[in-house]
């Protein structure tokens, strides 16, 4: 941190550090107390410790609530609880919108009903909605009740909205004007604002009836002559806003696409009832695609590091299971070439490879697949196309990594048919792979499912229990 | 899309199809042109033919370059070099900057070095900076030679910083103003701009040797008096700078943290040399997000889907030779035990699941412990903590999920001995796997290297042949 006060992307974890610092020391402090057991030194003690925590709480003031949020997530649960309740009650609710899910649920645990209903009176509406699933019922009722007319007809509209639409993102803080005035107006109007919304990079122009008529841009409210009119200087065409009910995937390629700050959100009637800004579309795409890295690992949402072990169980268990039950139908389909393997022992020991390198072709063939049919660049028309360089891929990769492990296995085992069986062998299942990773996600795709999903775990299951049947049963029919 | 021509963001998929229709008219009109091969009818078809060209030309020219550029990536080879060639001149320059790298190439393929030079001299330094690595060395030279002194400076120090450095991300475009005016005359300055800086939501208060001294955010500027000073409306304290060699991950987290638009980059004097945008920052956090994903399946990079199948080779090849090398090394380690399976199939049916939740429960736990690690939330020092954690959930996985196939392997082959061997080589390769999945990244952060890299196929390699050796060994030691 340089000496004129600026923030510097590694202050966070300097921050972070300063913390536990202050932490250790107030528990050092604190084990000095207990252990001395001495009367008289206790008073001196006391105050050595009320001096750290009175530093802990200066520093923690300071803080951004952005930043609280990721000191409370990196700290084990006893150090965050105190930490926790060293932070001012009226910051509350803005740490908690910013903690992850699992983190603000261990906060929100602790609390009383009456510091959540503070804690959450302190939030606008649309904030609100993104709590309210994690607060207790009986809580959001309070909350809702101390709510004024437009607030309540806010947070109802902002919780109506499905998790993933526009609607759940958007907010309600925005600035419009009306075309008929001159920009000289406008300038003096925003002059009596305390404070404009956050991100606003353009004002929207409506009628008396909130129809959207066009988007005034500060650029054009500060580049224009202040004598022309709003009407002159507005945008009307190519006005990129948004519905409520659209996805909230489509508007962040939309905003990424276009380089946007902030956007109208519309009702059918093109009334302007909300806003969407590029925060919470950052926001979102982070999430996004880190649920979409979590998943493939199969953990249902971001870990709380020092969660419990059985919170950790629960986040786990269903992805273990579905793979132990495909590694079960794997081990059966073996289990019908026992004979086989009885008589040629080495056919156990190659079955792994042609199973693996099926399982890791095809997970680069649904990857791929998936990533553009989610860009929505792939038409079911192409998939004709597609499988024709997939089988392309496969059949070289068969040849060249087949061929090669069909050289090894003859030299290791001194059998040229059993060699031909195991380049044959990784080549169909290579095969298999490429078909099954173009056909599942196109056909989720025609089926109106969600193509990521699940995706990875099917194909290995398919190889691992297609290899070993192509294998085993090649090695059956042209071996024994 | 709506009657008052407003953009929605399922337009980009409908400008496909547009696009796409009038490709496949236009691909009839030809073939039956050259088909009937008659004289006469020549001229009509033609005319046909060329109503269509330009019908098409019209809708691409309306389109924004990034929409152009989605539908490039969507449009197979012959289809994507026609409409290319369609795209004004003066517009590539822009397009190639949006597509990705992949069909960038395959554009760049078919451009001549004068078109290329055209394209290039149409962009800023801090674009060319980014074309830069795709063009011929010959037409970068005659890029630069092109350039005045200031655009050479400032393309040298974008291309000097690392890819994924502050520096890489910035652009040079910024208002400065000095501080000893008022707003008044800031606003009056602002008039004579044609336009400002995209994403300009502040302005940079310098000094004479253009030392930052502060922030004149346009709210400042827009809601205080105009009579006011700039010194006395702008921001002083917690200003959010970078320097060039700030890493962009960095800089993205603290964008996403404290919700920015715009920051100065500044160097080690304090000078202002650039400037970062959230739109630099979502593309990076895109890009970031995507290779991510895409490493975990083994692909090296954004494949075009409609790539020849020697260069989806090329970009696959890597991990699949890693993946087959640890097959064979987990396929010698079953070889070492052939005796063993011999005398009891049974092993050879029931290893591969062993080793799968092995790989699969490892995965998770070093994709949760990456993921902290790159938010900075982990210390060394968390180690033993984390690791006491993932041992208990895998003694609880091992007795649960190893107990349950213990019991099915007794139940199948009759032999409680046998199925209690499961269900030990089961757990054991549980905690293997969980140490593996803490040890791993924990090593390789304090070893300075990218965590992420390479976790999952090191982990999974330990897991099989670990999960191999463990049970065939367990095996041969108590049921031979």
């Amino acid at each position: 941190m340089s000496a004129q006060d600026e923030l510097h992307p590694d202050d966070i974890q300097q921050h972070l550090r300063e913390v536990q610092a202050l932490l250790s020391r107030h528990k050092v402090v604190e084990e000095l107390v207990h252990r001395q057991d001495m009367p008289r030194h206790e008073l001196v003690e006391n105050l050595v410790h009320k001096q750290h925590l009175a530093e802990l709480q200066t520093r923690l003031d300071k803080l951004h609530p952005a930043d609280i949020a990721y000191i409370l997530e990196a700290l084990p649960p006893e150090d965050r609880l105190f930490v926790w309740d060293l932070v001012k009650a009226d910051r509350d609710g803005e740490i908690l919108l910013e903690v992850s899910d699992a983190v603000r649920e261990t906060l929100i645990e602790t609390m009383r009903p009456d510091e959540l209903i503070a804690a959450a009176e302190t939030l606008d509406a649309d904030e609100l909605a993104d709590l309210a699933p994690d607060l207790p019922p009986e809580v959001m009722q309070d909350v809702f009740q101390a709510l004024d007319s437009e607030g309540r007809e806010q947070l109802r509209a902002a919780m109506s909205f499905p998790e993933e639409s526009v609607g759940a993102l958007m907010d309600f803080d925005m600035v419009t004007v009306r075309e008929d005035v001159t920009l000289e107006v406008v300038l003096r109007y925003l002059r009596r604002f305390e404070e404009l919304p956050d991100h606003t990079d353009k004002l929207f122009v409506i009628d008396r009836n909130d129809h959207l008529k066009g988007i005034l841009t500060l650029e054009s409210l500060l580049i224009n002559d202040p004598e022309m009119t709003v009407a002159d200087a507005m945008h009307r065409e190519n006005i990129i806003s948004f519905e409520p009910d659209d996805e909230a995937d489509d508007a962040a390629q939309a905003f990424e696409r276009y380089d946007l700050v902030s956007a109208p959100v519309i009702d059918r009637e093109r009334r302007v009832i909300g806003r969407l800004t590029v925060a919470d579309v950052v926001d979102f795409i982070r999430e996004e695609s880190e649920a979409e890295i979590l998943s493939h690992a199969g953990l249902r949402e971001e870990e709380d590091i020092f969660a419990s072990v059985w919170d950790s169980v629960k986040n786990r268990w269903a992805w273990l299971a579905v793979n132990l039950v495909t590694a079960f139908i794997a081990s059966r389909v073996i289990g019908a070439f026992e004979g086989s393997i009885e008589k040629l022992v080495a056919l156990a020991a190659l079955m792994p490879i042609v199973a693996g390198i099926g399982g890791n072709s095809g997970n680069q063939t649904i990857t791929m697949i998936v990533r553009a049919i989610a860009m929505g660049q792939v038409e079911p028309s192409a998939m004709q196309r597609l499988m024709k360089k997939e089988i392309g891929v496969a059949l070289f990769n068969g040849v060249v990594w087949g061929g090669l492990l069909g050289v090894l296995a003859w030299w290791l085992y001194g059998s040229v048919s059993l060699g031909v069986v195991m380049t044959a062998a990784m080549t169909l299942n290579l095969l298999l792979a490429a078909a099954a990773g173009v056909v599942i996600p196109m056909l989720r795709m025609r089926l109106g499912a969600d193509p990521a999903i699940g995706g990875s775990v099917m194909i290995t299951a398919l190889t691992d229990s297609g290899g070993f049947f192509i294998f085993l049963g090649l090695a059956t029919l042209f071996l024994l």
